[in-house]
């Protein structure tokens, strides 16, 4: 594939350089060296023009006098040098360069960021920025993340992709999924765009096979027809969540401040999503929620959904925020309400929303949620578990996550303090996605049912 | 006022008995009794059939035996024995009585819950309850709540009443406030509410002094007019935050079948709250973020609002949140942006929102914030402080917690994981309200803005 020339240079160097590494450590060049030799990668090489040595390793006053061959350079300096050094790295027959600087079109630039245009261009090379954050796999090791590990969180490996059209974002992202322990396999930050944009990076993620699924924060397309194309191919195999912003009058001016991207019509983009599959997010939490529950549930076959609750009040929430959403409540089976009928106490009433009442222990959920799995009206299960009441012991936990078996995607909602934390925690790590809040837990279930909505209707086409 | 006839028993007892108290410390009212010891209430008597001591101290086989007076009885005793014991109560001229005891209208024995109700009127009991897990006000040793305090954390003393017709949603929110360290004045689990009603409560807390936000969880009214009389009266003095469930059709019918209350229609119940000033919250975490902000932050004067920010793209989100709320971008003084730009580098741009861009530091935020608060144009500040950028140190925390002064609301937005979650929380225990999103951020900042309005509205009325 053309589009994909030379993509794999970014995630997968064999070799690494980064320009403006020194000893200083207060220095951008220097954390992001440091991130590779703290990550165990071996051929990654510290330049700067004195040739100061980088954490005891031999540096190089030029790309020109490294003795190997360069993949992938990281370029951290200040940005009137930007342009000479991307010759360097032209010269070096570098495959890809990320320009971690800022400087250029953001603050009137241009000419500067032009001239990195042109290079990258005539010379082939593959750029990710300027002004951004840069790449990181922690599978291969790559990490140009300059901020300080003690306050951006590293999240562990997993299957989200994450691009980030602000820096800023990103990071609070990447941060917020190391608190979560949520795995990423890739993240981007892709700043001004000169050559990689959100539209190349679909396109090389929808082919990347450590990426389920694909979350993306922007502020304008660099392309919509193009962004659309390839995200109508996509979304068929891989679920792409975006975040959109700029969608007000206001945001939209404030986004052509901020990235000089056109955030254009909002309704146009909106419907321009639904139809290629774009699953948008209209909230920060949203992306976040969507991305996890297409991250380790199944879709849904349809939009009838079974709520089980120890907990009234969260049910009649949950029931609410289902309409809200475009679910509906499943209508059991009969065989199902029998079967529930037999684990359940004389005053529970086995109907949906089910509420199985303050003195649930693990059995009845047991109960419940496998007899609501195995009923065909059901197509998702939306389960409140709170962990406020004695007799609801963690084992719940093992549970809620055997009902996988049954093919139909849950999701949990556990509202409370610390102890429910640490069991909402148990659950993600188990796979199962689970929310504070009644709301968030049902419109996760939502994004399941509109994506496969979208898969079924798309399917043979 | 003969409204709140008998209703301090609850909460400032001198005397209390534990009906059902004993040395099992399985039993609900061995829990309740532990809670007063533990808090160091002195004049607490447990009373069982045989009189078995509880934790050591000595008990009593009825409430006749108990050689004082009582103000305050809890029932935790099966549903069957409370009209009996409620007939004690009457005799023993005890003030009010707490029925934690679950077990009566709401599994269709409305007979008991008949009795219990003719004997509160008749001998002039209050009674809350049954079917509820009661009340709690730390500051006089008071807790019936019966749920493990390793699994339902308590949180510390403050001004914040809930009121809860769900006892599983106000355990909930009383457990997460104990995580967020929120302080909560009192806690009020109403249940069947023979007596005690969301119009009682509402009516007592707004002449407690120890008690500045009134936030409630209902699933039905009991009288739907009074219940806007008195809300209109106390919304001019203190604010009333709201989440009223059963607002779809199938959330009604749930309501039926959870507190058996008669939701009613949504739309009239929600133009109701607009005319009599109750902020209706439309989630769960609304109801969370609108309590905290009204209790921390003055009102807004209008709907002028500030966006000051470290990174664009949250600006960006902030900005498109602001238009959903109904605020708008305060148009900066000539004098503010000349001030501004002193304090901030060539490369940002002194304009509303504010990006004081990645390497602000807390002079810069010092700079940005002042000035905006002190602009006659800006009536409320949302402020993005993401603590990822390594130039950002802790001392931000106290610039803004400093601009307070000003008089004006404040709310921030710190996203991101433990690093940022420590800043947050250093935040809140200054007074302002952190959220870990811009859109909540935003919505704290509206909340301000429509209570403002309608104190406003209703001034001199």
């Amino acid at each position: 594939m053309k589009k994909d020339r030379g993509m794999d240079a970014f995630f997968k160097p064999r070799t690494v350089a980064v320009l403006g590494a020194s000893s200083n450590p207060k220095k951008i060049g220097h954390v992001i060296f440091r991130n590779f030799v703290e990550n165990g990668f071996k051929n990654v090489y510290p330049v700067n023009p004195k040739a100061e040595p980088a954490m005891g390793h031999k540096a190089y006053p030029s790309l020109a006098s490294i003795p190997k061959k360069i993949d992938l350079a990281i370029i951290a300096t200040p940005a009137e040098t930007v342009p000479e050094l991307m010759e360097d790295c032209a010269k070096k027959n570098v495959k890809a360069v990320v320009v971690i600087s800022g400087g250029f079109s953001e603050v009137g630039r241009k000419d500067l960021e032009d001239k990195v245009k042109e290079i990258s261009k005539k010379s082939n090379i593959r750029v990710i920025g300027p002004n951004c954050i840069g790449v990181m796999d922690k599978s291969r090791g790559v990490d140009t993340m300059f901020l300080p590990t003690y306050r951006l969180a590293r999240p562990p490996i997993g299957n989200i992709a994450f691009l980030s059209q602000s820096g800023a974002v990103g990071s609070a992202i990447v941060d917020w999924c190391g608190k979560e322990m949520f795995g990423i396999s890739k993240f981007i930050s892709y700043g001004n765009a000169v050559d990689v944009n959100e539209i190349s990076l679909i396109e090389y993620l929808s082919k990347d096979r450590d990426t389920k699924v694909i979350a993306a924060y922007l502020e304008g397309t660099h392309n919509g027809r193009e962004l659309m194309r390839v995200a109508r191919k996509v979304s068929r195999k891989k679920p792409i969540v975006m975040i959109k912003a700029g969608r007000s009058e206001n945001g939209a001016k404030a986004v052509a401040s901020h990235t000089g991207s056109l955030a254009g019509s909002d309704q146009i983009f909106d419907s321009a999503c639904r139809q290629c599959g774009i699953i948008r997010a209209y909230s920060t939490e949203d992306l976040f929620d969507y991305a996890q529950a297409l991250d380790t549930q199944p879709v849904a076959k349809g939009n009838r959904i079974a709520i089980i609750t120890n907990g009234g009040g969260f049910g009649v929430i949950a029931t609410d925020s289902c309409e809200e959403e475009g679910l509906v409540l499943a209508k059991f089976e009969d065989k199902t309400i029998e079967e529930v009928k037999k684990g359940i106490p004389w005053y529970a009433v086995p109907k949906n929303p089910l509420d199985i009442v303050g003195d649930a222990d693990a059995a009845r959920y047991r109960t419940a949620i496998e007899n609501a799995a195995k009923d065909p009206n059901v197509d998702g299960i939306v389960c409140v578990v709170l962990f406020q009441t004695a007799p609801l012991e963690s084992e719940v936990v093992d549970v809620i996550a055997q009902a996988m078996e049954y093919g139909k995607p849950i999701v949990v909602c556990s509202a409370g303090g610390d102890y429910t934390e640490v069991h909402r925690k148990m659950l993600e790590r188990s796979g199962i996605p689970a929310f504070p809040t009644p709301e968030r837990a049902v419109r996760a279930m939502g994004c399941l049912v509109k994506y496969g909505r979208y898969l079924q209707k798309t399917k043979g086409r």
